[in-house]
């Protein structure tokens, strides 16, 4: 699949508290964006994807709804799920349709609106063990950071550093859902949620959409002189519970790890730290940038303390993550996320980043996570 | 992507009410069954998609459930949901990763527990106007069946001769949810659930899964000497509100006729009537079959009628319609059925449905409808 297909085309609405916006106005809003970017007519998508986590429970839409939201008629539309993983395996969808020979450019939107209704219960099954047993993501995402702690060392000081770096960053983009800075004193100060985890080690919830136009590599420069290749993909899933399998041992995913080992081979990339110039990585809480640093191979594992400490992930290191914000302070509205990501990368590859751009960027990671810890979904974009 | 994907296995639980299965339960019977269908350790599966409806309002699961049922861990898995076309479309999903040549042998299950729960705002979305409005699925199709009726005459006993047609199929067919046969008399006399529909024009509440496993053409001899090809599909998606739209004519789906079209065009389909030896179709009340008779471009509109009424579709008719027994008769647990319809007609294309076979079956047809109404996925196999 590797340089086959082509993002021409991306759109990402301001993230936030978007009250005056329905799940619909949101989707429009993306995937306009992407239309206008790509200078294409709504009319030249063949098919279409939607990410978004749980309709049937109350939250997003499904496939009907883009197809209302966009007067999409007639044409394949699907949604894809995949826990905080759902933007990037819809793009991965996406393109492996168009990989196929199926379709030459088709659309994928990421979408959700959590703002509007409690987000209790949202990594909920049904019958889950998680809910049964009264976790929830924070505390499951804290056991492991306390155990990472207890095995290398460090402490709160090290996850206050991402919350101040991603903060940072967000002041810098305009449709970042916090844009104000924070200071060590302050995330350190800030109420306790789940030990370590204060308030701005958190991730908020947030309303937002992304939207990504896909072409057949042969064809894109039809739309634009500057097509972002896909270079890699990779998606892995883990057992759904390893919270609770003795085989885990806290203080990382395998999923990660998985998933990146599958795109970086796709990709043919030896060495992801001086091959990768910008990471956008899952931050669901500051602790999970840390792993994400080591599952990713950006460095040993027990490392991604000294990774932050020493400035290389922030803006002006050798492997910027997260230049958008992150979803420590761009949002974190589950199936937009991975298609949010996917925006910035495009964005920063085509040298567009304004204040936060990376300079030189021609080699970009997006790491989404879900299951929780169980799935994920990594996608290479070059150019 | 004609012939460049087969079908080398398949796999289908009995369906009903499977009060002593678990949804894993069911998943891992479809699945080991498919597997022992294609004489292959579960090892060899590179990727995985489930189809199921809806985890997080607590009917089915999500993907790391596939994972762990099946001890898959480490490999893609993805959750596909489309409505009512959920299996055929998670299926369409696997084909098109095959064809991209990204995965070489792919696994797909579709799988759904409804006896367990109250299927009441199953197709809810949380602000859906169905529901709102107290709207039932039954409700829904009744009144498009009412309008078919008024502009092309006829009525409930034309409902009845597919109900006796698709009980009587289940009869011959071991897993079916329902194995007895009913007179035109039983149907017109039961209890009435939403007029022109009584209780025998209604398909039941069922637990079941099925499982396919997909292979690369060029590998497929490798693991069996009769491979099925995937021909052809399409998946379309119309307004998903056609019951408000005005120009919606309550007399047929514009989703399964583009859906069709895809298909057939992929396939170099002309004549259907004349090629498709075979079909199982989404028959969720009588009435759907007859407009899918019509809608797939079997007969023309308004002539769904007298295509059952002459036998057309029965077993031994010139164009055999759900000789498995169909919904009404198999049940439809929701995600399960496409899946359930392509074991069905590879098992009809291979020569081994014993009662229920058509003689010289050589190209068969999926359909599944959804949405409601508003989504069709069509699928084409042959040898």
């Amino acid at each position: 699949m590797k340089d086959q297909v082509t993002v021409i085309g991306v759109g990402c609405t301001k993230f936030g508290d978007n009250f005056d916006q329905s799940y619909e106005d949101l989707v429009v809003e993306a995937a306009q964006a992407a239309f206008a970017d790509a200078g294409i007519e709504p009319e030249r998508i063949e098919a279409a994807w939607l990410g978004t986590f749980s309709p049937h429970a109350g939250h997003g839409k499904a496939s009907v709804s883009l197809g209302d939201a966009l007067r999409l008629y007639g044409k394949p539309i699907s949604r894809v799920e995949n826990y905080c993983a759902t933007g990037t395996d819809a793009f991965r969808h996406a393109a492996m349709a168009v990989a196929a020979g199926v379709y030459d450019v088709v659309l994928v939107v990421g979408a959700e609106k959590l703002k509007d209704r409690s987000v209790r219960g949202l990594a909920s099954d049904g019958r889950h063990p998680y809910r049964d047993d009264g976790l929830t993501a924070p505390g499951m995402f804290a056991m492991a950071a306390n155990r990472y702690f207890h095995q290398f060392g460090g402490g709160r000081e090290a996850l206050a550093r991402v919350a101040v770096k991603n903060h940072h960053n967000g002041s810098l983009n305009p449709k970042a859902h916090f844009q104000m800075r924070v200071t060590e004193e302050q995330v350190l100060k800030a109420p306790l949620v789940a030990w370590p985890f204060g308030l701005y080690d958190c991730c908020p919830t947030t309303d937002g959409a992304a939207a990504a136009i896909l072409c057949r590599a042969d064809l894109a420069r039809q739309f634009r002189a500057d097509p972002i290749r896909v270079k890699g993909i990779g998606l892995a899933v883990t057992s759904g519970r390893p919270w609770y399998d003795s085989a885990f041992d806290y203080v990382g995913f395998e999923a990660t790890r998985a998933a990146s080992r599958q795109a970086y081979r796709m990709a043919g990339v030896a060495d992801p730290v001086k091959e990768v110039d910008l990471a956008e990585v899952h931050d669901c809480f500051t602790w999970t940038e840390i792993t994400n640093y080591e599952d990713l191979g950006f460095c040993g594992k027990g490392e991604g303390m000294r990774f932050i400490g020493e400035g290389r992930s922030a803006l002006g290191g050798d492997l910027p993550v997260n230049p958008s914000g992150g979803l420590k302070s761009f949002g974190h509205p589950i199936g937009a996320s991975g298609v949010r990501m996917i925006y910035e990368v495009a964005t920063q590859l085509r040298g567009q980043a304004g204040p936060r751009q990376v300079p030189g960027a021609e080699l970009g990671l997006v790491h989404n996570l879900g299951g929780p810890g169980a799935v994920a979904c990594v996608v290479l974009l070059g150019q």
